[in-house]
């Protein structure tokens, strides 16, 4: 299975092309849409959804990820192995989170070209046919060659921000569940909010915060966008008090 | 086959996680989304938009149908065999006009339940391998009891009201246009709107009424969205004159 | 493999039944969306984005393509075999600058007729079974009688037009950068525009063209929306100075 995680949008021809890259040199395997409108052009925000959503995904996927604000640039492609997934994608903080909370991994730096790059879409015409061969099984080295990626020290562990805003405009937080006091508040737009277990405990329009379905935290109404009713946008600061057990300094790896 | 009606969206994690389960469960069976903007949490008017859509599907077909309010309550999950296709989703309503239109229906509750399930997300963790299982042939016996879901008299075997609108502006109402005199103007938004048989019969500009694709009486303006025209949204009464035929007494199943 | 050219949209029915019945028709060939949100009704500007991302497909991929504005009129319906690729879509210009372009093309008139078909959704009930048809190795002789296709003469050879809009913002022309001299500047909206590389090469804000990833002169801001900033939209010209060689008396095909 092949995992995409990108800020391409659906509509458009960008993620089209990558799946045609895929049927054409990956033919049978499963590709699935895990996110196509990831920030856009926004690795660290992108670092914590995806280290949240990858998890989800049995050992083996590839996961696809490209939000690639210096395509064009000297910046390197990367890819990690991390407990049993395959990533692929630029080096530029996306694989941060999913490095730093890995029980194993590895790392290396892409240095497999196609016969044609285009400046602004290594998406369908680097990464995509890396993603197709590593899929097929090749091993990493086949494509790369063993190398240390960028690292972001500074990046906190949970990153007390939004990440993402849904369709519904729930606001997804950079904080795992997991990572708070059962009964913390989380503070975001001058609002405190309380933890529900889900949206059917609250009432009507009411704003509360719930461990969604991959551990992160997030801020919702019910029945109603969280992003109109607070005005939140990604990037607006959410903190959790008290006692939040947010570790803000960061463990190198 | 496999057809998804959800309000999910299609950007976000949501249906690709649904795919997600569905490519590791029923590898090889064929996923069709058919409305991943079904109205949201609203399983009225999505019950009207359902029963005529599914019916284009061949026998065979396991529509997974998830419009769920009331994900983490009480609310039972429903499998229904309905003319030989197989539905399964929420006890809310969603299925009251496929039951109520089917030659032959059975149902089920569903008693099989994933190892670990969330709070919020039942269409990922229950309903999707529930449908895997199901496409992959196993009886729906296997998985649930017989049992008789929540039925709705009080709601009309027609729908006079706004049921969906899509992308081009065009409202499809809750009315089957089988149901309705040739002649019959309908209602709506303070208009009255004559038939025509399609787009490029009326007028540039001009607004009217026409069986769609599916057999539903849809609103639209040649050229332009009826929706930004007149002034639509979902629920908005749509009222057929003279002599409409629609009966709005509900025929018990 | 399939590509899809469409203004149908991925939400809603349509994309989807229209997935439905390649499935069924055609089962196991890829279906890739290329496009989902071609310019809704607008044959000319869809012809040339089409003729630039229709080349990026290997030969033998089959381009079901449907932007249909005269749906349900007396218009035909076309087989376009062209380099090696077969195009299936309504006889209204869509395929005229694949046509024009191709070293060697063939056309045919659809004659093949499915058993029901709707007045408005000939995507789903003539191309898409058509479509199928030909993926699966039927021969255009076998659905289409040869015949001439409409022609445009004058349409130019490039379109000095904003074609089509991304989800970014950036604003794709109809002119091919390879019709351009190198330096060549780009008038749109009131503004001189400078050729770059890619985005990376311009400072942040800045407004620029550059030949993306189909060879099309498409406009972009760098970390910003061009259709907002310099407020393009669709339709919008976009001359080339100096000496743009754009050759604007057509040549028949």
């Amino acid at each position: 299975m092949i995992a995409l995680f990108t800020d391409f949008g659906l509509e458009g021809p960008y993620t089209g092309q990558v799946k045609a890259v895929l049927a054409q040199e990956a033919p049978g395997v499963a590709v699935i849409d895990l996110f196509a409108d990831a920030p856009f052009a926004r690795p660290q925000p992108c670092a914590y959804l995806l280290a949240a959503y990858a998890l989800w995904f049995p050992p083996g996927t590839v996961v696809l990820a490209v939000v690639d604000p210096g395509v064009g640039s000297a910046r390197a492609a990367a890819v990690v192995e991390a407990d049993g997934r395959v990533y692929v994608g630029p080096d530029n903080g996306l694989f941060e989170l999913v490095l730093r909370r890995a029980q194993a991994a590895r790392c290396w730096r892409l240095t497999w070209r196609p016969q044609t790059l285009s400046a602004s879409f290594h998406g369908r015409d680097l990464f995509a046919p890396a993603a197709a061969r590593l899929a097929r099984g090749e091993p990493p080295a086949a494509l790369a060659k063993p190398a240390a990626l960028g690292r972001y020290p500074e990046w906190p562990d949970e990153l007390p921000q939004v990440v993402y805003i849904d369709r519904f405009g729930n606001a997804m937080t950079g904080l795992r569940a997991a990572s708070l006091p059962s009964r913390a508040r989380l503070d975001a737009a001058g609002r405190r909010l309380r933890r529900a277990r889900t949206f059917s405990a609250v009432a009507p329009g009411a704003a509360f915060w719930y461990e969604n379905a991959n551990g992160l935290a997030e801020i919702a109404v019910n029945g109603g966008s969280a992003a109109a009713v607070l005005g939140l946008a990604v990037g607006d600061p959410v903190t959790a008090s008290p006692g939040s057990g947010v570790r803000v300094a960061a463990r190198p790896a």
